[in-house]
C-alpha cells in the first residue's frame, strides 16, 4: 500500500536508501525450476552501473549483489529470492549543505511535506540508486521470458532535439551496446554523446527519449478492461525516475492520422495471422496480438545540475545553491536497462496471469 | 486479478458486456457519510452519452442508472454502492455479419485467441460501452474531491492535426461544455467539429489527445517508487479504449529543454511555497507538490470506420469488410468525462492512502 | 481494502443490505469455458433458503437470481460473471422499534459507532441474507471443483450439546439432505430436530458445530507460510455470521496427544503414497497432501431471541428489548451449503494459484 | 501471491530459508514518525528463541537483526523498513538423512510434490525459523499499538491434557514469563514442565493450546462481510505452523449454550457503554465493541520426534527413520510471542485501515 511493491504475480518488493547500507529486492512469486543464472544478472546490473564513461557520474558504484534466499543449487525452489547490494561509495558528506534547502526539480520538498521527515543523505528512496532492485528484478524476469523466447530490447532514440530518424525495423539493435550512449545508429549516436558533453561542461544537463521493442510476444498476454498490458507498461515506465511520458505503437503522433490509414489489417501469412501494418503496437483491446510491442518513453533532463540556482530553504528564504557531487549530465543511456526491466517485469506477470485464463 | 477492478483503497470492479443486460459497478472503500448526489451523477453520465450531437454516434443509449446498495436517505453507509444501467439500444443484430471476420484494429481477434470465446455482440468486455461504470464511480470520487476543493477539468486539445495551441492557462476552461468537440477554443474547435463532419461524411475516423488539468491538489498524494501518483495516472489512461500515449508535465517536448531551463525553481509567494514554472506538472518524486497536475492523453482514430478494410476470417481466408451500424467517426469529444473520471478515481485512491502516511 | 472481496484469483465482491433492493455478487476470475450450470446454483441456493422447515425461519425469500454479465450460451467468456437476487420479502416495518436500540450481540452498536451512520433495516451487510452471493459463487467454484473430481461435503455434527459421536468416515454423508436439521445420523438428528423445536417454543436459540469434508483433493494446494490452505479455510469459515471457531484435522483435541500418535506415518498403498492415520486434516506445511480435508466450524446460538433482554438505547438508557419478526432458532442446518461455499471459494483460488508454482 | 506477505496495509513480506544464510523481512506501510526501539524488539526476540531452557530445543540461534533500511536517527521514514538476521548455527549435515525419506508430519512430502525441488536442508520455508520475521514485525506493530495504549498479552493455558481451570481474569498474566512454559498459574506451570520434561525423556513430543488477550481494543476495528477482525486473527493463526485451530470468545464450547444465556447484555457504567458478559470476545459483527478481545490457538504436538517411525523414502519404500538433531519436546512455550505478533500485525492492519472510514 506505501508503493514499494510492483507486480501482482511476479511480485518485488524493493527497500533501501540511497545512502544507507544497501539496496534490496524480495522476488515473490517466481515459478520454482527456474535456473538462475548470476553472470547475467550482474552483466545487467553493470549496464545500469555508474561511471561506465566519461559521459555518466563518476560515482563510483560496486554493484555486486548477495543472494540471501530462494535458490538452491543454483534453481529457483518457489520460495522468495532475495538479492542485496551494498552500498560502498556513499560519502552523504556530499549532502550535507541540503539538509535546509528544496533543490529545484527533486524530491526533498514533497517527501519532507509528506512525510514530515526528511532523509537528507542523497533522496533516500527517492534516488535513482532504488533501481538497483528494479534491474535485478527484471533480469530475473527476463530468464523466465527467454524460455518464451520472448526477447526485449531497449535503446536512446533521442538526446534533446537530436533524433534518431530510423524506425527500429530499420536499425540493428544488435549495436546498440557498442557506444556509451545506447543508441544504434552511429552517426545519431556521435551527435548525442557530443551534446552530453557539453552539457555536462556547461554543468547543466539534458533529457531523451528511449524507445523499447519485444519480439516473439506470444498472443494473448494482458487483462482487458483496467490490467491492458499497456496500461501496466504505462505505469511501470511512469514508474522511473525523471519520466515524462509513454506511448505505445502509433503514439501521439498517431492522434493525426485517420481511421483508414492507421487500422491494422489483418493478413494471412504462410497460415499465421499477422497485420500488414503495426501502429498498434502489438496490442489490440488491450491483449497482445502476436506482432512487436513497441513503445518510447520521455525522460526529462536531469535536475542535478551544476549552474547556480535560486531556490528556497526550510524556513521560506530565498537563497542560492551551487550543488556539487557526482552526478550523469544525462541520464537516459544508463535508465535503458532499466526500461527494459520494468518491461520485463509486466510481461512475466502478464505471461503468469494468463495462465489462469482458461478452465 | 483478471483487470476489471480499479484502486486500492477506493476500489471499483466493473462488470457487463456492451450487448447484453446492461453494465455494473461496484465501488468498495467509499467512505461512509458521503452525501451522493444523484443528479450530479446523471449530469456526468449525460456527457459521456452517445447522441449527444451530430458527430457521434447515432446510438442512443439511455443511461439511467439504479443504485442497487450502499446508501441511505442519500448518504453513504460504509457498505459497496452499486449502480446498475440497462442496455436498452443494443440492436445485437447489428453484429452478425462479425461472427466470421476480425475486425481490424478491434479486439476481435485478440479476446478469441484469449479466451477461446468469442462474444461477437459488440464487443463485449472490449466496447467502450463498459465506460459507463467508469464515468458513474468516477461521478463518486469527483463528490469526495469537492470536499477537498480538489478541481478536475479535461478538454480536447487535438483533433487530428487541429491542435489547440494555447495552454490551458491561457483558455477558459469553464467553456468546454459549451462547443459539441469540447475544446474551449472557438476558433479551434469549429475548425475541429469540421474535420470530425468531413470525416464522417467520407466514413472515415479521427483521432486527437484530450488535456485534463487538476487545481487545488493537496500536497503529498502519490507514493513514491512503484505508486508514483504519474505512474497511476499513466496506467488509468492507457486502460481506456483507444489510447496510445500519456504525458505529463513538460511531456515529450521537454526531452528537448536543458536541466537549467527545465527545473522549476521555488519561491516563497506570500508565505506559501510554489515554483516558478511548473514543467514537473505538479509532480516531483512521484509526489504531488501543489502546483496544477496537467496530462496530455493520445487517442488513435477510432477503428471501426465504414470504409471497405481487408481482413481475414476465422479460417483465414481473405475477405472484404464493410461495416455499417452506428458509430463515432471520432470518440474524443465524448472521452474528456472518461479521462476525468479516471484522473478522479486516482486522486481519491491517493487522498484515501495518504491517510494512512504518518503516524 | 472495505472487506467485500475475498479470494485472490477467483475473486468475489458482493454488495447489497438484507432490506435494500438486494444482493449482488460480481465473480472476477472465473477461466472462460466453464459450462455454468444454472440449476445446480438455484438448487444450492435453495439449500440455504430460509423457511425450508418449521425450524427455520418462516421468513420466506424467493431467491431467484439474474444473470447479468459474463456468460455467453451457457459458457463462461472470461468476464466477470455477477448475479444479483432481488429482495422481495423484506418488511422492513419488523425493524422499526430497533432505531434506537442495540440488540445484544448483534451488529447494531459496533456499525453505528464504526460508520456514524446506522441501517436499522434489518442489519444491513450484517445481515446473514448476505450469504446469498457466497452461496451463488460457491456453486460456481463446485462447477470447477468437480472438473477435477473434488467433492465438497458438510453437515451438522453437534446441535447445542447433542453430538453426533460418529466421525465421518463412519457416516453416510449422502444422506446428510434428508432430514431437515442435516445431520446424516438419523438417531442423532431427531434429537436435534427435537432440541430446535423446543428452543423455539421457549423463544430461544441453539448453537452447533458444523463438519466439512473435502475428499479427492490433489495434493499441493496451498502456500506455504502465510497463505496455508488451513489459514484460508480459517478466514474464510470466521468470516461467516455467528461463527466462534474453526479446527482442522484432529483440532483442539489433538493438542492432548503424543507426537508418537499425532504423526500420520507415510505408507505406499498399490504404488500411491497415503499416510495410515489422517490426524493432520489432509495438510502438511499448509499444502494439500491429497488425504481428506476436514475441519469443524463452531457456530454461537443465534443472537436473536424472543425472550425479552436488557439492552440500552442509544442515548444510553436501559430498557427492554422484545423482538418479534422471523428468525431461524438455530441457523446451523442452514449454514451447511455457506461452509461449503466458502470452502469451495479457498480451493478453487488455490487450484488457480497451483497453476503459477512451476515454470 | 505466492503467500510470503501478509497485512494489507502495514504489509510484511518474510523471506529466507532455515538453512541458509539468514532470515529478512520488510515491512512496507509502516506509518512515518515511529520510534523504533531496538531493545524491545531485540527482547521480543529473545523471547522466541531456542535454547531458553531445557525444555526447548538446544540449537542456538543467535538472533541478533540489522536493520538495513527505513529508520534514520531511531524514526521511521515511510520506506520499508527491513530487517535481517543471520542463521549462524544451522549444522546442515544434521539433515543429511532426510534426503530420501519423508518424515511423517513433515512438509517434506507436499514441498516436493509441490515444487518438483525439496530443499532438504531443515525443512526451507517450512521451518520454524521463518517465525523470527513475524516476531520482528510483530514488534514494529507492537510499537504502534503502545501509542494506542493497546496491549497484547498470550500465554500457555493448556499443555496436553495438563489445562489451566481458570479464566485469563483470575490469571495475573503479568507473572507469565516468570516460568518456563509460560502459564501465569504457578501449580498449573509446574505440571507442564513435567510432563514436558517426561517427554523429552521418552524421545516424543507434546501439544497444547495458547491463550491471547487483547486489553483496551478501540471501538470499530475490523471490516464487516470477509475481512471481519475474527477472520484475519483466524488467519494469522492458523498460519503458525503446528497450528489446528482457533476460537475466540465462547468459542466451541459456547455452542452448547442457549441465545439467552450467550447474548451480552449492553449495560451504561458510567456514562460508557459495555456488555456485562463477553462471550463474544470482545467482537460484534466482525467489528471491535471495546471489550477484551481473547482467543485459542491449539497447536499439535510437534512432529519431530526421537522414537523410530515407520516412513517411505522417495521410491516408495517402506523406511525406519529415527532422526536426531535438536528440536522441541514442545513448541507451545515458544509459540507464545508468535501468537502475540500475529495478532499485532492483524490489529495494526485494522487499525490503519479504520482510518479510512469515514469521510
Amino acid at each position: 500500500m506505501a508503493g514499494n511493491s510492483f507486480g501482482k504475480i511476479f511480485t518485488i518488493t524493493s527497500y533501501g536508501e540511497s545512502h544507507g547500507i544497501g539496496i534490496g529486492v524480495v522476488i515473490d512469486g517466481c515459478p520454482s525450476g527456474l535456473e538462475i543464472d548470476q553472470d547475467f544478472i550482474k552483466q545487467e546490473l553493470d549496464r545500469r552501473k555508474p561511471g561506465q564513461s566519461d559521459i555518466t557520474t563518476s560515482r563510483n558504484e560496486d554493484d555486486s549483489f548477495e543472494i540471501q534466499s530462494g535458490i538452491l543449487n543454483g534453481i529457483s525452489i518457489g520460495a522468495p529470492i532475495s538479492f542485496f547490494v551494498k552500498n560502498k561509495d556513499s560519502k552523504s558528506k556530499d549532502y550535507s549543505s541540503l539538509t535546509y534547502t528544496y533543490r529545484p526539480s527533486h524530491a526533498d520538498f514533497t517527501y519532507e511535506k509528506k512525510y514530515g521527515i526528511r532523509d537528507i543523505n542523497g533522496g533516500g528512496r527517492s534516488s535513482a540508486r532504488e533501481t538497483v532492485a528494479r534491474v535485478i528484478a527484471g533480469a530475473v524476469a527476463k530468464l523466465i521470458l527467454k524460455k518464451y523466447n520472448i526477447h526485449i530490447t531497449a535503446y536512446v532514440s533521442s538526446i534533446s532535439d537530436i533524433k534518431c530518424t530510423k524506425s527500429y525495423e530499420e536499425l540493428d539493435m544488435s549495436t546498440t551496446e557498442s557506444n556509451k550512449v545506447r543508441c544504434p545508429d552511429k552517426e545519431t549516436s556521435d551527435k548525442m554523446i557530443l551534446a552530453i558533453e557539453n552539457a555536462k561542461d556547461a554543468g547543466d544537463s539534458l533529457g531523451g527519449i528511449i524507445t523499447c521493442v519485444v519480439k516473439n510476444t506470444p498472443i494473448g498476454l494482458g487483462e482487458p478492461v483496467y490490467d491492458r498490458i499497456e496500461a501496466d507498461l504505462a505505469k511501470a515506465m511512469l514508474s522511473i525516475n525523471a519520466t515524462k511520458g509513454f506511448e505505445i505503437g502509433s503514439g501521439f503522433i498517431g492522434t493525426q492520422m485517420k481511421g483508414s490509414e492507421h487500422n491494422d489489417v489483418f493478413e494471412n501469412v504462410d497460415g499465421s495471422i499477422k497485420t500488414k501494418t503495426n501502429f498498434s503496437g502489438g496490442v489490440q483491446g488491450g491483449i497482445t496480438n502476436g506482432m512487436d510491442i513497441y513503445f518510447n518513453v520521455a525522460f526529462k533532463p536531469t535536475s542535478t545540475i551544476y549552474k547556480e540556482q535560486d531556490t528556497i530553504d526550510k524556513e521560506g528564504n530565498n537563497v542560492k545553491l551551487k550543488m556539487d557531487g557526482r552526478h550523469d549530465p544525462c541520464v537516459v543511456p544508463r535508465a535503458v536497462p532499466i526500461v527494459e526491466a520494468m518491461c520485463a517485469l509486466v510481461l512475466v506477470d502478464h505471461l503468469l496471469r494468463n495462465k489462469l485464463t482458461r478452465i
